[in-house]
This record gives C-alpha cells, sequence and structure tokens, in this order.
C-alpha cells in the first residue's frame, strides 16, 4: 500500500477509484461509534508512558466487549494481543480506528485501512492548529473521510469515554485523571483539555456519565451529528457543550433544538472576548465567531447557556439530580443568617424571587421552630436549631404551591444538631414527594428540588457526601447554590409547552 | 447588688451615681479588647456542651497567658480555677467579661462588675434581633454602656478570636469547625454564623488570622472602632469587613479612609436586594440601608469591594499574598487551550486586559517551548509541555513592564509535567524577583502577582498544597484566579498616590 502514500503524488480522490465502490460511502449515521464491536489501535506501543498503551489498558478496564486489534510493524504482541503490521492485515472490519501516531503518519496508515474501517479517531495533534503544514494534512484527512468512506472524528483529540459501550480513548494517566462512573450525563467538547478536566471535576463531585466526545479539529464529525446521536441515546439524559466554534450554524440550530425537546442542553461558550477569541481561534484552528451569535442560536435552540467554568459544574450537578424549568421562586431555609442573606442576595441577583412566607404559614411554623427564630425568608432556625427543625421548615412552608424549588443552608457550628439531620432533611423531602407536594410525576427528574447549601471545611466536606449519597446535591457556596438554582429555573421550550398543556 | 437590678424599678443612670464616678468614665479606647490582662467568664459551666465550656477550653488551648476567672455562685472551681459567685466577688480589675447567660440575666450580672470590668462580650441572643422583649433588655445593656463605664461588644455574637493576644470566645466546636493559625487577616463581622463560617474556610485553605471580632448587635464597640484600632494594629495587615448594615455613617467613612492609608481593606456588604435586606433587619435588628450608599461610600473610603462569598475568599486567599494596586495587565500561560481561553474571558469580563505578546519576545519564547506552542496571550504550552517551559515562558514574557500579573494554569493530565514544576515555577518566580522585574520593593506583598489557576480533582489538589507551600496562591477554577486578578488590579487612593509620587 506503500504506493498509495498521497505524498508520493496521486491526490486521494484518484486512488480510492481504485477500491470497490460501494465500501467508499461514508456513513451518515455515526451511532458505530457508540456502539462498536473492533476498534483497531494504530501506533500501538507497549512503552508504559505510550498513548497507544495507555488507551490499551484504558479499554481492558473498562471491559470493552469487542475485538481490540493492536496495529505496529515493529510487535508481534503487546499486552497479550495480536499485534498487526498495518490495518489491512486485519481480517475483520473496523468499527473505530484510533489513530495514535505522529501527524504525518496519519493519512498513509488510514489509507490502508480503506474499505475496511468505518470510522477513525484521530488522537494525533499537529495538524491545523499548527499552521500550514498541519492544513495539508488536515486537507488530506478530510479527502479522506469525503470520499474514503471513513468517518473521522479529531484530529487533535481525545476521542471518547463511554461508559455504555465500554469504550475509552482518553490517554490520561488514572494516577493524575479520574474517570467518573456510569451515569445519564453526556458531554461534547472541542477541547481536549477541557475533557480531561471535566471527567476529573465530576468524578470528585460522584457524577456519572454516559458518553463524553472530545472531537477536537472535527475534520469530519462535528458536534450537530454528536448531537443528533445523543437526542436518541436513552442512556443520555442531560447534555452539555463545551463550544469554541460550531462547524455549521444551520446543522447545529436543527440539532440542538431537537435535543433540547427530548433533554436538557447545556453550553458554555468560550473565546467570548477578544484574547480569547484569539487564543481560541489558534487552539483548534476554527474561528470563534460573535458571541452575540451563539448567544441567538443557544437561546433559539433552547439551550440553557451558562457563564463559564464554575456554572458549568454548578450545572452537571444540579442537572445530574434535577430537570430544569421548575420556575423562579426559591424558599431559603438557614441556621445562619448571614449565611441566609447571602444566599438570598445571589438568588435575585440572578433573577430568582424569594417571595416571604404566607401569614398563616407563619404563624403555623412559629409553634414549631426555636424561640426567636425568623419564618420570613429566609427561614432563619438560627444557632438554637434541633435536627427537626429543618423537616418542620420544609414541610410546613415547601408543601403548597408558593414555591418552585427551595435552598436549604446547613452550618455545622451550632451545637444542637447532630449527623442525622441529613436523614431528617431527606424524610421530610420524600413526606412531601409521598403527598405530591413537590410535584413529583413521572419519574425522579421531575421533583420540585430541594438543594443543599453547606459552606465550610473538612466536616462540612464530610456530611456533604452524606447529603449527596441520599440524593440531595450540595453547594459549597451561597453563589454556587444560586447558579444551580438558576438553571432549575430556565424555561426551556418544552417546559413552557408542557405548562400550557401542549405536548 | 440585688437592690441595683433595674427590673425593680431602679433606672440604671440613677444606680450608677452610687458608684465612684472616676471609674465609670468608659474607655475611648479599646486597645485592651486585644491585649487583655484578665478574663472572667459570667456563668461558667462545667458541663462539657455549654458555650462557656468551649470557651474556658478554647482559653487554655490557646494559651492565653493572663488571669481567667470562672463567675457562677452554683460552683466552687471549674477545670481547675477557682469559681467565683459574682464579679463583685473578683478582688482584680476585669479587662474582658464574658457573658454566657441567657439574655434576661445579663444585665443584672453585668451591673455587678460596675467600676472594675473595663469590657464585657456578650455573647447570649435574645436581644434586639428577637423584638419588643429583647429591645428593652438591650436599651439596659446600651445604659450600661453609656454610663457604667463598661465598653461592650455584642450582644449576639461571638466576641474575638484573637491569635496575637491567645484571646478566643468563639463557642464553637473544635470538632465542626476549624480555627486558622496566626497570620495578618484581620476580620469584622455582624454575623456570628459568618464567623464561624470563615474561619472554618480560611483555616481549610491554610490561610493565617491576626484578629477577627464578630460584634453581633453592636450595642456598644461598633466597626468603626474597631477599624480604627485594626488601623493601627501592627499585626493585622489585611481587613475584611462582613457589613450588613454600619452604626454610623460619618464614623465608618473616616475609620475605613483611615484604615485604608494603610492596608488594603476589603468589604462585602450583604442585604443587597429585597429579600435579603428584610432578613438583614430581622438577623441583628439593623436596617440594611441602601446598597448604593454603600458603594458609594466603599468607593471613597478606599475600600475594595466584592460581590459576595466566593470573592470575598478569593480576596483572603490572594491578599495573604499579595498587596492590591497592581495594574490590570495579564500574562496567562497555560498547557491547557479551552482552560486559557476560559481564563481570557473571565479576565476580560472583569475589566482587566490581555495583551498580546510583543513580537520579539514572541520570536525568542518560540524556541524555548515545545513545538506547536502558541507563544500569544495566553501562552499554550499544550500537552506536549515540560516541566522547564512553563520557567522559560515566564522568564521571557514577564521579566519586562509589559504584564502586571500573571496566571499561570496547570492541568495535570499532560503526562511530561512532574511535580518538579512546582519547584520550577518557584525558581522562576524567583530568578525574577532577583533582578528586580517583577517590581519587588520594601516587602514581600509588593512583588508582581503570578497566581496559579489549577482546577482538578484529588491529586491536583494535593500538588496545590505544594504551590501554596511556596507562597504561590492556588484557584480551582478560571472565574476564582480571574476575580482575584480583579482584587489586586483594584488601584486603592494610596497605589494612585504612589504612582504619582507622592506619599
Amino acid at each position: 500500500m506503500k504506493g498509495l502514500n498521497p505524498d508520493a503524488g496521486t491526490p486521494v480522490p484518484e486512488l480510492v477509484t481504485e477500491i470497490k465502490r460501494d465500501l467508499l460511502m461514508p456513513s451518515s449515521d455515526i451511532s458505530f461509534f457508540f456502539n462498536p464491536r473492533s476498534i483497531a489501535i494504530v501506533g500501538a506501543s507497549p512503552r508504559p508512558d505510550s498513548l497507544s498503551r495507555i488507551i490499551l489498558e484504558s479499554l481492558k478496564e473498562m471491559g470493552f466487549p469487542g475485538k481490540i486489534y493492536p496495529v505496529n510493524p515493529k510487535y508481534e504482541e503487546i499486552l497479550g494481543l495480536r499485534c498487526y503490521a498495518s490495518l489491512k492485515d486485519i481480517e475483520d472490519t473496523i468499527d473505530i480506528a484510533v489513530l495514535a501516531l505522529p501527524a504525518p503518519k496519519v493519512p498513509d496508515a488510514l489509507l490502508e485501512g480503506l474499505g475496511k474501517v468505518k470510522g477513525a479517531i484521530v488522537v494525533s495533534s499537529g495538524f491545523k492548529e499548527i499552521g500550514d503544514l498541519g492544513k495539508e494534512l488536515e486537507a488530506e484527512l478530510k479527502s479522506l473521510a469525503e470520499t474514503g468512506g471513513i468517518r473521522i472524528m479529531g484530529p487533535n483529540c481525545l476521542g471518547i469515554y463511554d461508559t455504555v459501550s465500554k469504550v475509552d480513548t482518553f490517554f490520561i494517566s488514572p494516577e493524575r485523571i479520574r474517570k467518573p462512573d456510569a451515569g445519564g450525563l453526556s458531554i461534547l467538547t472541542q477541547s481536549g483539555s477541557f475533557a480531561s478536566l471535566i471527567v476529573d471535576e465530576i468524578a470528585a463531585e460522584g457524577i456519572g456519565v454516559a458518553r463524553i466526545v472530545s472531537y477536537g479539529n472535527r475534520v469530519d464529525v462535528d458536534e450537530s451529528e454528536c448531537l443528533s446521536f445523543l437526542s436518541e441515546d436513552e442512556a443520555t439524559k442531560v447534555v452539555l457543550l463545551y463550544v469554541e466554534s460550531v462547524n455549521n450554524g444551520r446543522s447545529f440550530l436543527e440539532a440542538a433544538s431537537r435535543c433540547s425537546e427530548k433533554k436538557p442542553v447545556v453550553a458554555v461558550k468560550v473565546g467570548k472576548k477578544e484574547s480569547g477569541a484569539r487564543a481560541a481561534s489558534s487552539h483548534t484552528g476554527a474561528v470563534a465567531g460573535s458571541y452575540e451569535a451563539y448567544r441567538a442560536a443557544f437561546r433559539k435552540s433552547g439551550i440553557i447557556e451558562v457563564d463559564g467554568y464554575e456554572e458549568l459544574k454548578d450545572a452537571c450537578k444540579v442537572l445530574n439530580a434535577y430537570r430544569p424549568g421548575s420556575g423562579n421562586r426559591v424558599l431559603i431555609i438557614t441556621n445562619g443568617g448571614g449565611i441566609g442573606i447571602s444566599i438570598a442576595d445571589a438568588c435575585e441577583s440572578r433573577g430568582l424571587v424569594v417571595p416571604p412566607l404566607s401569614e398563616t404559614r407563619k404563624v403555623r411554623l412559629l409553634e414549631k421552630i426555636p424561640p426567636f427564630a425568623a419564618a420570613g425568608n429566609p427561614i432563619d432556625l438560627t444557632g438554637h436549631v434541633l435536627d427537626e427543625h429543618y423537616a418542620e421548615a420544609l414541610k410546613e412552608a415547601f408543601s403548597g404551591e408558593e414555591y418552585d424549588m427551595a435552598i436549604v443552608a446547613v452550618l455545622w457550628g451550632p451545637p444542637l444538631i447532630t449527623e442525622n439531620l441529613v436523614d431528617r432533611v431527606k424524610e421530610a423531602v420524600e413526606a412531601l414527594e409521598a403527598t405530591g407536594a413537590t410535584g413529583a410525576t413521572e419519574e425522579d427528574r421531575h421533583k420540585k428540588p430541594v438543594l443543599i447549601c453547606s459552606p465550610g471545611g473538612a466536616f462540612t466536606k464530610k456530611l456533604a457526601k452524606k447529603f449527596e449519597e441520599k440524593g440531595l446535591p450540595v453547594f459549597a457556596t451561597p453563589e454556587s447554590a444560586a447558579r444551580a438554582a438558576a438553571i432549575l429555573s430556565v424555561k426551556t421550550p418544552r417546559a413552557r409547552r408542557q405548562e400550557k398543556g401542549v405536548f
């Protein structure tokens, strides 16, 4: 196949005519990337520090149930698997070929898989993002995708981390970066470093994921195609997008609108301002475009836009527990006056409202909480609070139609509360759900949201884990709780139609 | 002394005429609160869960070098200390009497110390914040302060945590709330729950404090008097204010202006919006006032205002390492394109600028960093980065006058960087300082700031500790790094005069 080397002068479109036509129709369905039966690792190496070795080990670690074919002419066997000299030597169709080679070697190696490889993930960098030489290489890849029948993810990407299909091409050291367990969150990102960062952060938070796609320079497969797949994907409950730019505005609008009809889609746009846009352009070689145009597109397609990294983390956490579309009336229950006021400030500055408690409820509640407690909104249970006061406050104030969600602030300083507080709060929430008071309908995600806000050090963090084990998400600052509440308050087009009774 | 009970009908002003006049002049100097030779604990109890027991143990734990006098007619001895039946039985002057009694008993108990007690800290709640009955009790305290010669902190407060004088009246469980070591940060707060929260958070961050005062309902001693003391206090390098309201606008402006001349003063105003202001009023019984008036006062007096709890935490961390007044031109060095862009976005949205690297420096730098790295601003060292590339980038780009501060983003995913990166960065910073390039002048706090931004999970947090041990503050999100940088960029009146050469 050396003769097929495009560097030798023969352009790719002419070469592919040598191959059987029917094998070369590129698939418009990219779902095989998320359900592969066979994976080849081209450029496989047994060296412990090599990218390919990390990928091979990750696939084993994940328990990938399909065939794995290492490819490298230098080896007979790698990690107990037969190693092939070239893609053409493998007597099987390959759903995904992972290219872990220096950029200049990638087109050649991939050409050898023509007619056999359905999809490729090119993890190598050194393409469009490095300038003219890289642009030429990337054009070769593009040509292969258009006329060679191979759908290509990347280059300059981490590829796929998928807890459903057990695929993991993220070549990141498990000693440094933890990966999350299975869950309902799926993420699409241009930036590979962002991908490795967010997996580490959400793993630390105990949030699970379905599919993460780092598509890098997106020479072929783009965010819109991935979004379309995720729309129909049952494992995906929430979609998160990290966007520097989009490939095709119209396709994106269509795909995003369809997806946001079915599940929440959250996006963060980076490269908003001058220097960021300049950097985004050099980062993946794409032009970042006007931020205002993106904002409008997000709004139009029902995407919930978040402002940056912190808000994105808040979104991951809160949408892991609740559905957005709640409305914007927040009840605040606290045992620290200052923190309650800070939460109220943070909520109101984000467009939420904190309406006072009704006089009837106030009178009833005052009989059940500590003397001198304030039955307003915030309800301040003060430093004299007991575990059960939280439950009483929730049951009395959150059982009606006055509030759309509750933020329960817990400071662990007050001496009379104990670790049982976690159970008391959980029981109160369940009791409200049982009576239908929290609006529980078809599934868990439609419950009226209760968010915990609990700032503090080591002891607080230990108890935060207990809350989260009970399915109650914990936010470590007033601002993060308010950001999460604001995300839940967003009325998506679907939520607006549901309110009107139009489904 | 039962006859002195104001409940019995004799008003306090008349009672105090019975006592020697010269002992009853209230001191306008409150510095004895921060350097007491003797402390009485009124309402002392050996019960393990009592407030007073926690205070007694804290004083011992801190190693308070003065005299400690427990007061309670029920006991002969508490924790090995002789216990007195009443303040009047103690044959010593008392610098601080801590009142840990139910609110209705406080005025009586304090009357017994007339002519002997210089200052009181009333930690009890149940005063103005609970309504009419409490208001009467509080008026009695006020009268005692005005005519009885006793300066009063509180009521409804935690009092003082002071690593200089070794005083700790914060009655919070050490199992739940950690307290910080000695350092240069001093904090004034109306809210006791805020006080216990912020000590826990900054202890977790390894930030040290000088004096923390929780003054609660401030029947007498107020924020302005405390600010005046902190202005002259050598142990205090930075002052942080948590403000729901101020007692006297004019005094506050004067005290804050004087203090901000000498050291950075940071304030957060809570109760900005409708519901928050409503809650603040019920919280310490004070009217929160118009937020706009506070903003104007902060600006006029050279106070750096922060927006909320997150920004306050960022301020604590960054002002623990650097002085504000840097200017607003930020250099960003990163090994992850996405995070670099996010930092640039976050900086620009906070009024900072991220100017491009000069062509000369760009050419020189490109020879020293990985191929395909981007020598812009951000400088993106990419996933191929080695430890020394960070040092090279800092030395080349941060040695001139083009940038006022640097944010160095470190993601630990890239395989070729090691833990030694921390030392390389520190050495580069020191090398720049040695040549005077970072503008190092009289003391550490005038260095050109280098902030680390390192988001991620457990491994990242471990390495963050290493950076902080070297005096390089670490921020866990692009937004927090940008907030910290924006705080440093604020030109205080003092910094502006220094620029003009007017001292």
